[in-house]
């Protein structure tokens, strides 16, 4: 299940590429391309040399290829390609002048395929043609090449007249000098992400910054700590750092979220090409995420906001990754992000595109919101199970129990946390209990007053970490507000299991209701099985109930509306109903556990008692109401005091 | 108690003025001044002959006055103005030349002091004086006295050079044609302020915009509609409106809180001068006032963000008013929002300058807060007593016997609604029960969701309001998910009562917490006790727990921490407990209710689970945890596999 961080090794070491050297007639790829081949010891093809006979027969009665014609033989030469791909790589030279020619020569090979465009002017061409011998092409021919020529994007541009050694030298410069990604920032995430991509066997910059005394050869320190790293290059200086990747270059951003994501994309653009990529793989806001997508397009680079779940040893061994933006630049970096991510139960990635703008930063939000509630909710079981006589030990026993039926990645770390000692007693009985944030639960939070969502359990595992900062009213108030005696808990542990799953279905519930209603207003088009199914690796919140949503996000967007869902509601809500009334009545903090349930007994009422809210605001406010027996949503105000 | 509208019909009626004619000597003050008295048909009285016998004595002497002998002679010039203030008011004539002596003069007649400044150019001065046969002064002495001279703000200033005709006309045209205030969109809250100012006899101007079949002729229907209004002069196009006003120009805006605010202040920009006010009434949020207060303030416009609650009603008789920003600027309007609101149980008004900035605004947003809860609350009393079997009338019979412990406006205006029937049934069964926003609610809690405060309670009664407007899903909820059988409510009315009380305790703690917090982050340095002494009377939360919280918030901050509020919460605690309890058994709707105890429990616990979140945060994330037995705060890391 999705508590084992499951990705598998790749099969293939991928330093091998397919070749292409394309270009209108008389640029000379044949004798580049088999000067390159040499050079590089890797076969070398001349795509003319594959023509079938029809195509063969139609040249030779002086009648041009039509693009039916060609596309058959173009699928050969892919067919060559992918071929070549599994032995050493090799070398291809195919005018390849449209960008549909291209597609073709590319399918299935497209993160190990490398583009040579060979470019000149008319003039020099043509003088070029006239002086061989063995050539006859008239100008008119050569004019029409260029009219059909579709100018790539994103190949070695090389300029003719170089001379052949010279042009070697700059292919071999861009292709294997280069890195084919960068990562930039090299704490905790970042590093760890740098070995997954490393042991990957993709060709890496490492980026860190130089602060003195502080932060000196952090990258190059990092390299030489793992033998994974060794091809990896390391930098603390940015301009070398982004001329050492390939482009369009592709750099992943792992800085803290905030003013400084600002900063460092103020100091790469200097630098940055056309069409390169950035990605952010932070916990940046959604919004600021738009924010720097439109700020970017209007500097022609691409920017990937992209959640990445998983912690420290997720993004070592394949964490959940989420990235948002423009889908064209999401398949550059495809091959790289899904390379890295965890694999679902069938071997897929654990990485989708999300949807446009803000989007992969919005998810990851929303995923942070559920986890606050998931861990609010083991703290809530903790210290009920404390109060019912059980030290950390038999805490843990108790949990080992609970994997059968509710298990998930933060049950089995809670498991192993309970179990660790210091000396004779339990290291958490040592640790501070004022819990920490870094802000994704707040901007949930935020997000879900702003959208009109009822999040409860969201803002209320929030609230339960802001509270328990409070550490010294809290000891104080502990002294004001005693205790009631001969207090007792009348409910079973297994009890206690069914209201903590009751809790864990009204979470989800919520969570993917408010990603689902931001789908809607942000016109986002999320896909919640296919977002549920990347969370089921990887991820902190993957779980053997994230596994049952997948399917269940095929026929519905609204869990509380699933018929067995329902039923298994029913099942648990004498439970969650009998510990939430217990615990209150025995002072316990359950305030997430006591959310879930007032949440379904709120959701589940067909006449609510807002009407007296309503007549209350029209009473003092004029604000107006409408009526149960009007369907025509007609709005109308009273005068209340005349009774 | 609060839920009167106690706003006192002011005794004098005050069109009448002190007129007051300043400038350096020989600028024609005297004759000015009996020229004006003669038109308007008031006394008219010189300074120079109020002078006691000292100051002759002295002056005959040929001794300059110092400022000891100036000051007796000032007060007694102020005495005057008071004592004719009391008659017909009238014109007195005195150099006045610092602004140390127009405050002595000013004392207790500030809102119906007029100034008229004399001014001229030294040259145009001397040249005159020499032109008088009975003066004699020298350069020297008119020099001494244009060094002495602080530039007054906010007179009438007229330049000599005009004909006196003339300048008796501008001064005229300046004193009785124009309007002291201006009232700036006549919505419901809009028309009920105007007709309060118009009430309190001050003169003022309106304007409604004109939309072309839809408003047209407002402000002048509007005029003709009330009586008071037979002074106020009415406008539907800009320019006019602004040139109607006395400077400085003190307008203040009712319109819709958001971007048409902007649109407004675009409009009038153009037509105000160096040291108008504007006043934002409605209720707009407390980071854009900010950001207006900037920007006003970069135009030498003064701008003030005022909360004013108490409704349609209240707006009328007596709001209840919260004006933030330059404390020089709310001097200026302070006669008149003073003026129009409703009064304390001293009789001092329920207005009081805030602080600084967007904090009127936001003291106003957490009062409305505080105000979705306790209408949360009410519904939540409703709801209970409908299941133990009462029908509406009966609700309010009890809520009646809870006046005597527990009244508020709400509490009152809830009666009058349960009440209130349409043929045989209540017109609150007829009410759809889907609650509506503005948007305080909403910002209440992201604003606490940003400050790290676990203001629990209004983020729940923002959320059962957005529950409540799922009323097609909750229709097919409650299809799907059945009421137990067999349930009954074991608790007594009276538990409800102290439910309800202890609920309401913890909400103002926590609305008042959150109103500490921002004042402290933002160095807004906020007085809780005196905010709530503008809260006993006027605006929606007024209560007699309201009346308490002035006294309480005299000795402390933290309304946790007083030993009567804790004996209190000790003493409802049991009944909270129970009510909760049962009410979760018996699947009712109080998630409001529910949160108070749960906050109380959470918070009043010494040791919470917190460490568990802690050690989770550290296990995945690697973000480090401290320690109960470290003072040092130092931060931890553990590798927690390794068992």
């Amino acid at each position: 299940m999705g508590a084992q961080f499951g990705c598998p090794k790749k099969q293939t070491k991928i330093e091998t590429n397919i070749i292409f050297i394309m270009g209108v007639s008389g640029v000379g790829k044949s004798t580049i391309g088999s000067l390159l081949s040499e050079e590089l010891a890797i076969p070398f093809f001349d795509g003319d040399d594959f023509h079938p006979e029809n195509n063969i027969l139609k040249m030779s009665r002086g009648e041009a290829l039509n693009d039916n014609d060609r596309f058959g033989w173009l699928k050969t030469l892919n067919e060559l390609a992918v071929k070549q791909l599994k032995k050493k790589g090799c070398v291809i030279v195919c005018s390849a002048l449209k960008e549909s020619y291209r597609n073709i020569l590319n399918t299935n090979i497209k993160g190990n395929s490398k583009w040579v465009f060979l470019n000149g002017s008319f003039e020099l061409i043509e003088k070029r043609i006239n002086n061989r011998r063995d050539h006859f092409m008239s100008s008119d021919l050569l004019r029409s090449q260029f009219d059909i020529l579709e100018e790539p994007k994103n190949t070695i541009e090389i300029d003719i007249s170089l001379t052949p050694e010279n042009i070697i030298k700059a292919i071999k410069n861009e292709l294997k000098m280069k890195s084919e990604f960068g990562l930039f920032g090299l704490g905790v995430m970042g590093k760890s992400l740098s070995r997954n991509l490393a042991n990957n066997d993709f060709k890496i910059s490492l980026f860190n910054r130089h602060v003195a005394g502080k932060e000196e050869n952090v990258a190059l320190n990092f390299k030489n700590e793992f033998k994974e790293l060794s091809s990896a290059i390391p930098f603390d200086s940015i301009a070398p750092f982004v001329n050492s990747l390939q482009k369009p270059r592709k750099i992943m951003l792992m800085v803290n979220a905030g003013k400084i994501v600002d900063g460092v994309i103020e100091d790469l653009l200097p630098f940055l090409d056309d069409g390169d990529i950035l990605i952010d793989g932070g916990n940046s806001n959604y919004n600021k995420t738009k924010e720097r997508f439109d700020y970017l397009m209007s500097k022609n680079i691409h920017f990937i906001g992209s959640g990445v779940s998983g912690g420290e040893e997720g993004a070592l061994k394949g964490p959940s990754i989420m990235p948002g933006g423009d889908k064209d630049a999401y398949k550059e970096v495809q091959p790289f992000l899904e390379a890295i991510a965890a694999k679902d139960a069938n071997g897929l990635p654990c990485c989708t595109h999300i949807g446009t703008e803000g989007s992969g930063h919005f998810v990851k939000m929303v995923h942070n919101g559920i986890e606050y509630v998931e861990m609010q909710l083991l703290a809530e079981v903790f210290i009920i199970l404390k109060r019912l006589g059980n030290d950390p030990d038999q805490i843990a026993t108790i949990l080992e129990g609970w994997k059968e039926t509710a298990n998930s990645y933060l049950l089995e770390i809670t498991i192993d946390i309970l179990r660790k000692k210091e000396g004779d007693d339990w290291l958490v009985n040592k640790i501070m209990d004022k819990a920490g944030n870094k802000g994704t639960g707040n901007w949930t939070t935020i997000a879900t007053a702003q959208l009109g969502m009822p999040s409860t359990m969201i803002a209320s595992a929030l609230f339960a970490r802001y509270i328990s900062f409070y550490k010294e009213e809290r000891i104080i108030a502990s002294e004001n507000f005693k205790l009631e005696d001969n207090l007792s808990l009348n409910f079973t542990i297994d009890d206690v299991l069914n209201a903590y799953q009751f809790a864990r279905i009204i979470n989800h519930y919520q969570g993917f209701k408010l990603i689902q209603e931001a789908s809607v207003n942000y016109k986002w088009n999320l896909n919640l099985s296919e977002l549920s199914r990347i969370w089921t690796n990887g991820c902190i919140i993957r779980s053997d109930f994230m596994l049952e949503l997948v399917a269940i996000f095929k026929t519905t967007n609204n869990l509380l509306m699933d018929s067995n869902i329902v039923k298994r509601i029913e099942a648990l809500k004498p439970s969650i109903k009998k510990v939430v009334s217990e615990c209150v009545l025995n002072e316990l903090p359950i305030s997430n556990l006591s959310e879930s349930i007032n949440f379904l007994n709120s959701f589940k009422i067909a006449n609510s008692s807002a009407n007296i809210i309503q007549a209350q605001r029209d009473y003092f406010g004029a604000h107006t109401y409408q009526r149960k027996d009007d369907a025509s949503n007609k709005f109308y105000h009273t005068n209340w005091k005349n009774n």
